[in-house]
């Protein structure tokens, strides 16, 4: 069996969990996350390794060598409807690599790296690298369960959630390998990227208020129409941007009473901006402020805009970069260094401990999507360079 | 008691029923229109009417004469918190005028007039004037329950529907009062307006199809972004609106996956286009799907634009407007005569029967809406012209 097969071999009792014809969805502390645990626990078996779950709800596959340990992994929940890869692969090349390398290494999955469900993204690894507001446990899902009450019905105690970067001087260092989300190494067609740095991000939220009224008969002056007003404020999200690498996006909207006969009377819009560069996230967001201003006066709908999470971006460690750049040259593949527009676990413990992102390539290059892929010889050409790298810091 | 005072005992009883906080919520063929159907037996046997229910569901109190006879009325189901007074107002007025009137009066509650359940507006009144698409009753509400179910859950079978016209003949005349819907009477200061017609209307569905990805990752070139595009649609579609008397509303928008990190995938937008003249409706629509071919083309998201409905207007009979003008003179008040931009019992019926309709004074100046209200005075001088009018024609 090559080891292409061996990652597909890993992967064949994940996929199915949670996903259908629309894509996968595993969403945090729900029973399709337990199944995706109960598969952690099979691979960490076979692999010779210990499971233990650490207060934030991340399971780790520990070897029987004593702390702290290099660690590689990814996690297991997904967003709704999204890919087969993104987080899985990762913790499938970890266990393929503890599997076989010649010193001891740990794996992890990281509890609700997407956030789907309470809008809490990297909530594992924050809660290790001591970065997570607890706040964020009051949080409901769509059904009106708080984040709380969640983890308790998956059995990990919220009470506990303090101690959760207590665990943190367990780990000499971690390493992440992901799918890419972009088409930008398989148009390169190179197997591997190393990323440089997470980029900046923020996420807005826009409330938009305005005033309900029958859709024919409320005259053009006495609307408030609050759809019309967010549908501006989107357009000009997109207008500012005037060139790449900042990209703009609004992902999720709301509408009141979102009847086919009224005026729309209350609208939320969640924008997100990135952009390597924090300064660019910082301008556009002062230019969306003034334009929002405009289109509220003009409207008479009001308009608020308010942060619900803003990351200056991180950069990973010089040291492991240059080791792994050096290293896929030998196995024959220069290597690629890359931005990642995204938030992964890597990147939050970068912060704390050395760190490092390795990204494989995409043929479909999409994730959050049903149409994710994954090259999987890229993935095994990755698996060999994580070896390699473990093998050489962990000596 | 005041004529004031009769109209609120007598809607004392209905305006609880389904109502709260965020407004009036009494969707056909629930148990909030049973309970509002069994306030109308009430008043039925109080007024000395005997209740019958048409193969549509239309509840009638018919007096002991032989028909035909003139009626009076309008409905009692409501929008998704929408207001007390819509619909409500005319079928507590048309009881208040069957009471004191000296000839024969029915009163009609029409089944389902705002279509917010199942998107079939005036379905009772459609049904009575043989112009319904039975096709409707496939149409599925919010929790997939189908009308053709919720008319039976509700004691109404849908196999009878066909029949439902034969009740025309009961019919010599239908006269409407219901709350304006417009800030105009009460600007002008005016108890009541005379309906000339009722505008011509079109109603869209966009169906945006564009590609989900990762709103971080995905490259500006690689998106394919359903909700930008649709933002794009919905400003359009107002700025196509030169002037008054054309109103364009997007009332509702639905997003796929509408997550937070994924660019938007799917989008359908609800566009509604209302004026007195149908070519104005009709060039507002083609201009649109003008702009619409544009965006698809500039954003390569697949945008379809079908008609939901289309109505050309109705004008109501002239002989009952001049006996109105005539009778509010009388009264000690000119009448005004006003456009209707919404749709209405009375001008489906229209079509089939004498018709006319009178709109009372809302200080709020605003309908589907908990903030609609009614100037009791002005209805009660509405009540004094519709018992008026019916002993003038029913003699």
């Amino acid at each position: 069996m090559s080891r292409v097969d061996f990652l597909a071999a890993r992967l064949e009792g994940l996929l199915p969990i949670g996903g259908g014809p629309d894509g996968t969805t595993r969403l945090p502390w729900t029973a399709e996350d337990e199944a995706a645990g109960r598969w952690f626990r099979e691979q960490a078996a076979a692999a010779g390794l210990r499971v233990e779950r650490d207060p934030a709800g991340n399971l780790w596959a520990v070897p029987d060598a004593p702390p702290p340990w290099w660690a590689l992994g990814s996690h297991l929940d997904t967003v709704r409807q999204g890919g087969s890869y993104d987080g899985a692969l990762g913790v499938a090349a970890a266990f393929e690599v503890a599997a076989g390398a010649r010193v001891p290494v740990a794996v992890i999955s990281f509890a609700d790296e997407e956030g789907a469900r309470f809008n809490t993204p990297t909530f594992g690894s924050r809660a290790l690298s001591g970065s997570l507001d607890p706040s964020v446990l009051a949080r409901l899902d769509v059904d009106g369960v708080s984040l709380a009450d969640a983890m308790r019905s998956a059995g990990v105690d919220p009470a506990g959630l303090a101690a959760g970067s207590e665990w943190l001087s367990r780990l000499r260092g971690f390493v992440e390998l992901h799918v890419d989300q972009t088409p930008e190494l398989e148009q390169a067609r190179r197997p591997v990227g190393i990323v440089r740095r997470l980029v900046a991000r923020l996420r807005l939220r826009a409330d938009l208020s305005g005033r309900a009224g029958h859709s024919g008969t409320t005259p053009p002056t006495e609307r408030r129409d609050a759809l019309a007003a967010a549908a501006r404020l989107i357009v000009a999200a997109q207008d500012l941007v005037p060139e790449p690498p900042l990209v703009a996006t609004a992902s999720r909207i709301e509408v009141e009473p979102n009847a086919l006969t009224t005026v729309p009377a209350r609208a939320r819009v969640w924008l997100d901006a990135r952009a390597p560069e924090p300064e660019a996230v910082r301008s556009w967001r002062a230019r969306l402020e003034r334009v929002a201003s405009e289109i509220a006066d003009r409207t008479e709908v009001a308009i608020t805009l308010s942060v619900e999470s803003e990351n200056a971006g991180s950069e990973f460690d010089p040291g492991l970069r240059e080791r792994l750049t050096r290293l896929s040259g030998e196995l024959g593949e220069p290597a690629r260094e890359v931005e990642c527009y995204a938030g992964h676990d890597a990147g939050v413990l970068a912060a704390r401990v050395p760190a490092a992102m390795v990204l494989v390539r995409n043929p479909s290059g999409v994730s959050h999507s049903p149409e994710e892929a994954v090259d999987l010889e890229a993935a095994a050409f990755g698996v060999e360079l994580l070896r390699r790298l473990v093998e050489e810091v962990a000596e």
